[in-house]
């Protein structure tokens, strides 16, 4: 089976995944009753691991309740060492360029994997890893924060797989990458 | 009537509404072999009529063939004071803030405007007064360029109103600003 990269990842409709000061609490305003998954779960059922960067791993840990995630999760870090005690067992500190990242976690048997957070997403694309986006755009400008793409070396062409409307907001798109 | 701003415009996956060398050639990379309009007869038959700055006003001048627009064209320039031989009479060149621009141009009967060209819309925005976006989205991540929004003063809420996918690849969504 070949291994995939699949990011999956909220923007404003400017492109921002966290607001002018670094928040993320519009991300939830638009009502969601019934709790729609947005997808998530699906996600959850094609991947076999989390990687995520220390910033993305410092967010989630301050998270209040049980550790959220039922995939191992990757955390690329040069200067952690250790791990909160409620995700002991759950999380493996790596480090090293993309494809050496890449080669130890498919040498441990996890192929399909959920790229998390802007820094480690960049780092993904930059290096041509990037095999899906699953983008879920909120309709609203922020007029700034931090950007979800930064600038790249070169151009990549994508596939549009599927279009979805959630909640009646909530536009998410399915890419893959054209290889 | 309520006068309405309307900006339609296509994005690259990660923002950008001409490449780093200012090409936009990747606008036309995905087969379109119907000659789907992709929504410009629909934006067509709403407005009265186009309003730009001079930066893409000289693109559009620079293209080959007929004068493309069918509706009447306000360009916004402190310098311009005439206009090409090809486009005399359908083409009034106007100075000022937005609001003052916008007074002149209801003032002529014309109340549902087409908001083209990444500096006049990012002016309409800063003044609050588009009312709707029409955005749609072409898959393929350009790594730099010029980017379709800048840093605004204030965020905005839209109200989703529909999402059309094009010719399989390209996702059109409109919004409402929210007032």
């Amino acid at each position: 089976m070949k291994p995939k990269n699949i990011v999956f990842i909220a923007q404003s409709l400017d492109g921002y995944i966290s607001d002018k000061k670094g928040g993320i609490d519009w991300l939830h305003s638009t009502p969601n009753p019934e709790n729609d998954d947005l997808g998530y779960l699906d996600l959850m059922n094609e991947i076999d691991a989390i990687v995520m960067g220390r910033n993305t791993f410092d967010v989630v840990c301050g998270f209040e309740g049980e550790w959220p995630y039922s995939k191992h999760l990757f955390v690329l870090s040069h200067s952690l060492n250790k791990v909160p005690k409620k995700c002991e067992g759950k999380v493996t500190i790596l480090n090293g360029n993309v494809t050496a990242i890449l080669e130890q976690i498919h040498n441990k048997g996890f192929l399909n994997l959920y790229i998390d957070g802007g820094q480690t997403i960049h780092n993904f694309l930059e290096a041509d890893k990037i095999d899906e986006l699953r983008m879920t755009t909120i309709p609203i400008l922020l007029g700034g924060g931090v950007s979800l793409f930064n600038e790249m070396s070169i151009a990549m062409e994508f596939d549009h797989l599927s279009t979805t409307v959630y909640i009646n907001q909530l536009v998410q798109s399915h890419y893959r990458r054209k290889r």
